[in-house]
This record gives structure tokens, C-alpha cells and sequence, in this order.
């Protein structure tokens, strides 16, 4: 089912391009254009630095690969890093003429050498290496850089370990020795020595697919694929998905295992440089709370995060997934880490230890709870109704769908888990009033949304017109009037469906009536919100907000009228 | 179809995530960890500057709102940017206690008044509007400004239009003028001025959804929704998904419509600052063909396009599509906008006017091509050789998908097209040698990946093997085994799949064996390539580099009966 609906979408997606042969020029065209410090090399797919003056007499560095791994490698090129890269179409690596072409550039400019660093790849392996004989018929003076960083295989292969996102922190590191001015000779030597320490383990939770094809694997909904490859090669486990942690944990231990071939040797004390590198379609969302589990779980085994660097640097085209790069660092492999580029794809990030940083404030002294005085026993009606809106979570939300975001059955469930905990070491107060008020305070502080704040406000101001003495019906009338008010005052004047309803119920709770319902609201616009933006013959749904205002109340009748 | 798998996508992502409660706090904790310039707020979803010192005499800049925006807006919090950032859950407001406390925690850091920077929607306007008529009960000096800059309407509405990814640019123009000292009522004076100036235009491919949620809204496979929102809401149009030229010129053909009530003014010779938003998951190389277009578009309309930032900056979770956000520049607005800052989202960006600057170098001189000499007729023989390849292409793709990337048919029928390209005007050489130099070259230039220098090589090396006056089976005997020779020596001497197959084939066509297949290859183990990290178990197919050789040899094979 997914691997039909994501051919479907890769369909889509070739609409979108154009041509898969086509797309590789535009996209390099877009990268180039939109920094004044790179250009294309005519005839080739070559970006190259614009300022190659600034090359003489220093190592340059050239990458490339196939395409789809975006930003690498082109957004990697810049002061600090890459000289130029050479792309490949979608997946396929680079023309020797084209690498040719791209050394030759880089050593007109005057470059002291050029270093390749190519990906563990047959093809890159061979096209680069062609080039580089080729160069040296030139009597050019090149080298090249293997990086082998895969932690996945657990025997030895013959084609070795496979090249992924550890390319990028070699080009980072090398990048700053030639930066440096450090020779050719020392740059190779130093990055053979960086690249036993460097490790790298991914996991999808989707295949990828070559705009236009067929997904690259098929995937059983809900298993996720270890060790897989960046140009969607299937991995070498499959299991089910599971929470962040487990699965940082899974990778972690993966990647560390003594027994297997590839793993990266790392114990408590050492000092890691740590990539979380997105494959393609992780949200930025999902991207954050997988970063925390890897520092989280590295520091658990007593190892020191000195860097954290998290977004998308090598990807597999539309993949959902992320892989883990590792590198055990010394003090030179953070001064390097640290220096100044100017590489479009290289983030801002700071400078110090991440491991032993405070990262907590404390917050200003303020009041925000309700203060708990004279209570009365009376908790059941709370719970019928915190109840009833746990119940109700999921028709709210398909309510809200319909013309909102689809989060009304959530923020009302939010509240009521709320009301509940709260209730477990709190008295409800007799007073109406004094109730009215500590659950502003709860829907404030708890529920969020526009629903939180649009609650407090109306209970805040209704609260003062409703006491133990006073609680008639003209009292209530006047309450909801106040709240009413307020709510003008803040902008929300429109949200005439939530009040109307709001109104009703009230109205229908004091006379007793049983029939409560917010089918009605159908006629209703929704003015304000969301929901406002919809065009209204898209609305053929109860408004949510009224259904959930509604189902309250209807609790609070059923209790009341159970209680006579 | 689409929305059930993106459901049961949504259910998996959930997993990762653990709970749409907890996700929020997890990728604060993530965010703030990976950069010792921010903090949380103990007790609150506040992201805030570590250095709250440097904020004494300053304006301090707050701003947030519901989560599932990342970066937004915690990752915009720094030097030269926002002070600090309240986060909501998913899609909610952030509860006024919290906004307050930030409030709070920067005018006891000694601020100079604090501008709170709002999305207009209901919630959030409601929600810092309380908090901030509460700081101004604590006697803070507390302005607001409201960003509402979707282009999507072209009536007007009562809730006016929404907030989207113009807030980013303005949370950099405004950090800008904070840090220079600027006064807070001159901020809110210049912020309303370039409010006007910015227009935002989303489109989305697929919907997004809360994790574990139903999908915001169905979109049939091949549509899009143009001019939604970073909720999932809805969009106002709906057509069939067209290249990125042609969407993007439907987006700014909208967002300047001077019909329309919230159009962004623009006319020829403008100056503007172009964001190029990813709204979750389009894939890096997609989006760098989309801002190809777009800087394309503009300066097609007489646009100067000054300045162009690609990348994830407003996201909706995982939508798969894209927004642009235009700012009508003037001199200070680029000033403010090339400004330094420390926030971690803030992309390097160069600060030179992308129209007009040059981005194409000229390569080095060098002759790649095969030079043209003594040609006979027999291009008939080719042509067959190419049609087959093409009329393979899906097959060779589907067979290469089993173990490797899919893409075995595609580089085929690339080296065919090109060769077909080629005798257009070229003739074929009699000379059996001369010819494989010829396609040597032509497969090296044009057909990528590792086929091509496979190809490329070992026909380079068994030219010199085969001539008009000596082509017996002995003669390519040995052009095949200098071949095999040439790939050990550069590495890729484990290819005895191909080579295999390539042999016998060519000893079928010396003996006029009419039975050439390729489906003995499934006994063999690939031993280079990115097929030869599957498991063997799992190849039950035929190597597609061998059935594409079969291929060739098999078409050459007819030709020569079909001329007996």
C-alpha cells in the first residue's frame, strides 16, 4: 500500500522537475545563483568557487558523487572547504571529464595540488581514479581520499565499507588543514588517521525513489531498515519502529559493537564530535527530539559530546530517515571543526562543549497558579466532565479537520487531563465564582490554543458575577455577558459560534432541558480562528469548538440531574 | 490511497516520536543542546539567550507560537535575531503564563522594552496579547507586531491575513535593528513599513499531519493545493501539479495580482529578497530546482533579484511542498538583512545582488572527444543496439532495484541516446578497434555511474586488440582479457559478473549461438558495486549489468545473422 502510493508520489514528483536528466542542471543552477561565491564550470556539472585566486599556493580539495545526496556536494564548496565539486546525474556517479575538468581548473589557479575525496563507491572509485591518472599525464600533482565510514556490515566485504555522511565532516576537516596552508602529503596523512575514527549507521523509516520510479525497497508499514545505504540500497535488519531512544540506541550499539568488523572502537571518556544527519523527509520536528535521544543516549555511556551539528547534509533524495555520524575527536580535530567557512551547507554552531553546558534558567518569580482556599467537596461533576471530553478527543478532532487544524479533540483532552490531576490533591471550591477561576488559571497554563486562551479570558471575567449567594440565572446571564466583553476586548469579538453556543448551553442547563446539542452551529461562519479561512461551503460539519463547549455542558446537566 | 498510507506513515512517525505531548519538550531539549548560546526556561517551553547580559539597553525580541514550525521560531533565538522564543504544542498556541515569564526574564535582564513578533492567528494573537497586557500590569514597556503576510486571499477577511514565513525575515530585519541600538517604537515604526512590503504564497503536494492524526486534509494523487496554510488549512486552489516553472509562475502570478486584496505590490525594477521555504519534506534537490525557477521568474518580469536564502526556515511537520516569501527591498532592508547573526537557522548567506552577478566560469582547454577518422557504413548494427537498450530500460531499472539503485536501465539507455545522438553525424568506423575507442568515449562522456567507466575502460583497453586485418575469436580473446586487466588495475577487479557474461557472450556471437542469456548469472555474487552489500539471499534475480551486456550482444548478434 505505501510502496503504490509512494510510486504515485514519485510521479507527482517527477511532474514537478520535469525530467530526471534536467533536474540535476537546475538544481545546480539554483545553488549557484543564489551565492555570489560559487559558479558553474560551462559544459560540466561543476560547481567551483568563484574567488579561485584565493587557491594559490594552497591544497585545493575537489568531491562529487551522484546527485540526491543535497547539499553534498556542491553546498559544501567555499572558503574552509571544498574547492569544487563535480555531480553526477540522479544516483550515478560523475564523468571523468567532467572530474578532469574540474582538477585542471583547480590547478590553473594555481593550487599547490589537488586532493580528491571520493565516496566508497565502484563508480566514484573508478571515474575519480580515471581522472586522477589522467590529471597526472598532466603532470598535476593529485591525491585521493577514500572515505569508508559505514558501520553496517558486521564481516568484511570486498568492496569495503561504503562512503556516506562522514564525507562531509572530512571535507570539513581537510578543508581547514588546506585553509591552513598545510601540504598536500600532511592533509592525506591526517585525514587517514581521522577516518578510523569516523563512523556512520542510518536508519529509514521509508525507501527513497528516483523521481519517476519505483521506491527503492519495499518497506512493510511501521518496520524501519538499519544500515541502509544513501541511495536507498536496502540495509541489513529490519525491525519493528520504535521510540527515538531505542532507536538511537539500537544504532548506537550497532555502531560501537566490538564483534562486528566495522564498528567504531568508543568508551567512556572519549570525546565525540556528533552529526545527526537528516536522509531527506524527517520533519524538523521529528529531527529535534531524535538529536536529544543521541546525546542522551552518548552520555549515558559516559562519552563527552563536544559537538552537535543536526539538519540535512547528505541525504537520500524524499527518504524519511536519519543517520548518526561519529567522529572521536581531539583537540585538533575541534580546532579544525571549529574554523571559519563559508560553505552555503555548513550550519552555524558554537564553539563549546556541549557535554557539562548549562542549558537551564531558572524562570522569573511569578505567581501563575490559583491559590487553593475554601474548598467543598463536589469532584465528581469535575471528573464526569474531564471524562466525557477524553471520550469525546477523537470526534473532535475529525470535527476539526474538516476546517481546522484537527488539534480541538487534543486541546480539550489537555485540559481535561489537566482538571483531572489537579483534582487528585485539590478540593473543588463551593463558590461557583472561585471555581470559574481556578479553572481559568488551569486552561491557561494547561490547554494552549486559541481554545486555552479564549476559556481563561470568558472564565476569568464571568467568574466575579457568580458567587455562593449569587447564582441565578440572571447572575449567569450577566457573567457570560462580562466574559463576552472581554473577549471583544482582545480581539476575538467574532467568535459569536463558541459564544452563541456557550450561551445556549448555559441557558439550557438553568432551565433544565435535556435536549443540548450543536447541530445548529452548522449555520454558523466561524469569524475568527483558523477555521475563519475556510470557505464556507467547505463547512458541512458541527463547529468544534461549539461541540466540544456543548459536550461539556451536557455533562454538567447529566451529573447535576443525576445528583436530584 | 495516499491518505490511507499517509495515515498508517503518520501512526510509524508517531512511534519515533513516542507522544505528541512529549515531542515538543524532546526537540527544545534537542535544539538547546546542540548550542551553548541557548537556554530553557526551567518550567517552560522557552527557548532564550544564554549571554541575557548582552541584552542590557537593547530592545530584546520575543516571539513563537505553536510547534511543528521548525526552525520557528527557537531556532531563529541569538545575536542579531530573537531574544527568546515560546514554543506551543503541536499546532497550539503557547499558554500566556509562559509568553509572560519570557516577558519577564528579559526586562529583569535589563531590556529596553521587549517586541513581541505574532503570527496572525486567533490564538496567538489572544495568547501574547494577554501576557502582553499582564507585563504591562508589571510596568514593562511591551509593543507587538503582527505578522500577516499570506498573499493567499483575494477578498478580504475579518481575521485578516495569516502569518507565515514572512515572520522569519521579519524576526531578521527587527533582531537586526535591536542590536544596532534601535528604539523599540522605531522597530515597531519600520516593522509596520516593511509589513507591507512582504508577500507569502505556499503549495503543497501532499497534506501534512499531526503525528498519529488523520492527515489535515485528502489531496488525490497529482494535485496540489495552492495558497495553504502552515497548518494543514486548506488551500484556496486546487490544480494539477505542473512543473516548477509553471508553479512557481502561478505563485507569483498570484501573490503580485493586483486584483487581488492581499497581493504584494511589484513591478519591474524592483529590488526584492526571495525565501524559499521547504514545508517539510521536499527533497534538498527539489528544492534547489524550485529556486532556479523562481530567481528565473522573477527576472523575467524585470525583477532584480538581490537576494536568494533555499531552505527549511517555516515547516508544516512533513508537507511535502514549498512556500515563497518575497520582500520588496530597499538599501536599509538588505543591511538588516546581511547583518550578523548567531542563530543557528539563519542560513550563510552571501551579501552581493544575485542578478546581474556572474556564475558561469569557463572550463580549462582540453579535447575529450574521440577524434573522426575512417568511417565505413554499418550504423544499422548500432542503432539496434540502442533501440534494444531503450526498449530494455524498465527492465534493466526493475532488476537493478532488487539489489542496487534502479538506475542500471536509465544509464543504459543514456549511453544508447547518446550514441544514437552521435551517428547522426557522425559514420562508424570499419575498424572493430577504432569503433570501440569511439564508444569508449562516448560512454565516458555521457553515461555516468559505474557502468559507464566500466564500459569506458575495458573497451579503451581491448581496442588496441581487434583491427580490420585481425578480429578471429583469438584476437578478441585477448582484447577481452587486456579489458579485465585494466579494471583490476584500477580497482575494480571483482566485477567477474559482468566480465563473465561479457565473455561469453561475445564467444556465442564468434560461434553464431543463437541462445545468449544472462539468467545463469543469479549463481553469481556480486563482489563490487553497490550490489555487493546485499545479501546474497536476497538476489534472486539476474545481475542487471549482465542482462543489459546479454542485451547488446544479443541485438548485435541478429543484425550480423540478419546480414548473412
Amino acid at each position: 500500500l505505501v510502496s503504490i502510493a509512494h510510486l504515485s508520489f514519485s510521479e507527482i514528483r517527477k511532474k514537478l522537475i520535469n525530467s530526471v536528466d534536467s533536474c540535476v542542471d537546475e538544481a545546480l543552477y539554483g545553488l549557484v545563483r543564489a551565492s555570489e561565491g560559487l559558479s558553474l564550470l560551462k559544459g560540466h556539472r561543476v560547481v567551483i568557487r568563484s574567488d579561485l585566486d584565493n587557491l594559490r599556493g594552497k591544497v585545493a580539495l575537489l568531491s562529487g558523487g551522484g546527485s540526491g545526496h543535497e547539499p553534498a556536494h556542491g553546498g559544501y564548496v567555499g572558503a574552509g572547504m571544498l574547492s569544487a565539486a563535480v555531480a553526477g546525474g540522479v544516483f550515478a556517479s560523475p564523468p571523468p571529464a567532467s572530474i578532469l575538468a574540474a582538477i585542471l581548473c583547480l590547478h590553473n589557479a594555481g593550487a599547490a595540488g589537488v586532493l580528491l575525496i571520493v565516496k566508497n563507491y565502484t563508480g566514484d572509485r573508478l571515474n575519480f581514479g580515471l581522472a586522477a591518472e589522467q590529471a597526472r599525464n598532466h603532470g598535476i600533482t593529485v591525491d585521493m581520499v577514500i572515505v569508508a565510514d559505514d558501520c553496517a556490515f558486521d564481516r568484511p566485504s570486498k568492496a569495503g565499507r561504503r562512503g556516506l555522511c562522514g564525507t562531509v565532516l572530512i571535507h570539513k576537516l581537510a578543508g581547514a588543514l588546506a585553509e591552513e596552508g598545510c601540504p598536500l602529503d600532511q592533509i592525506v596523512l591526517k585525514m587517514t588517521e581521522v577516518l578510523k575514527r569516523i563512523g556512520t549507521l542510518g536508519v529509514g523509516l521509508s525507501p527513497c525513489s528516483v523521481p519517476g520510479c519505483l521506491p527503492s525497497f519495499d518497506l512493510p508499514p511501521g518496520d524501519m531498515e538499519l544500515g541502509l545505504g544513501i541511495h536507498g540500497e536496502p540495509g541489513i535488519k529490519r525491525s519493528k519502529v520504535a521510540s527515538a531512544d531505542e532507536v538511537v540506541k539500537l544504532m548506537i550499539d550497532q555502531m560501537t559493537n566490538p564483534d562486528s568488523q566495522s564498528h567504531l572502537p568508543l568508551k567512556s571518556g572519549d570525546s565525540v564530535v556528533v552529526c545527526v544527519n537528516n536522509l531527506g523527509a524527517l520533519s524538523c520536528l521529528e529531527m529535534g527530539v531524535v538529536t536529544r535521544a543521541a546525546i542522551i543516549c552518548l552520555e549515558n555511556q559516559g562519552v563527552v559530546v563536544a559537538r552537535v551539528m543536526s539538519g540535512s547534509f547528505m541525504t537520500s533524495l524524499e527518504m524519511a530517515g536519519v543517520s548518526l555520524t561519529l567522529v572521536r575527536a581531539n583537540q585538533e580535530t575541534l580546532r579544525l571543526f571549529d574554523a571559519r567557512t563559508t560553505a552555503l551547507a555548513w550550519p552555524h554552531l558554537s564553539n563549546v562543549c556541549v557535554t557539562g553546558c548549562r542549558y537551564i534558567s531558572d524562570p522569573p518569580a511569578m505567581s501563575t497558579r490559583p491559590q487553593d482556599d475554601s474548598y467543598s467537596e463536589g469532584y465528581i461533576l469535575k471528573l464526569q466532565v474531564c471524562f466525557t471530553l477524553l471520550e469525546k478527543q477523537e470526534e473532535l478532532n475529525s470535527l476539526d479537520r474538516a476546517a481546522g487544524d484537527g488539534d480541538c479533540g487534543n486541546t480539550h483532552a489537555q485540559a481535561a487531563r489537566a482538571i483531572q490531576e489537579w483534582l487528585q490533591d485539590h478540593r473543588v471550591p463551593g463558590c461557583p465564582g472561585k471555581l470559574l477561576s481556578v479553572l481559568a488559571g488551569l486552561v491557561q497554563e494547561k490547554m494552549g490554543g486559541s481554545s486555552g486562551a479564549l476559556y481563561s479570558l470568558f472564565l476569568t471575567a464571568a467568574a466575579g458575577h457568580v458567587t455562593e449567594e449569587q447564582s441565578s440565572a440572571a447572575a449567569w446571564a450577566s457573567a457570560i455577558h462580562a466574559g463576552t466583553e472581554a473577549m471583544r476586548r482582545c480581539g476575538a469579538s467574532a467568535c459569536v459560534g463558541v459564544l452563541f453556543i456557550c450561551l445556549w448551553a448555559i441557558m439550557c442547563l438553568l432551565t433544565k432541558r435535556a435536549t443540548l446539542g450543536a447541530e445548529g452551529t452548522c449555520n454558523l461562519t466561524a469569524q475568527a480562528g483558523r477555521a475563519s479561512y475556510i470557505a464556507a461551503e467547505r463547512l458541512t460539519l458541527p463547529d468544534p469548538g461549539a461541540v466540544a463547549v456543548a459536550a461539556t455542558l451536557r455533562a454538567v446537566l447529566e451529573v447535576l440531574e443525576g445528583q436530584k
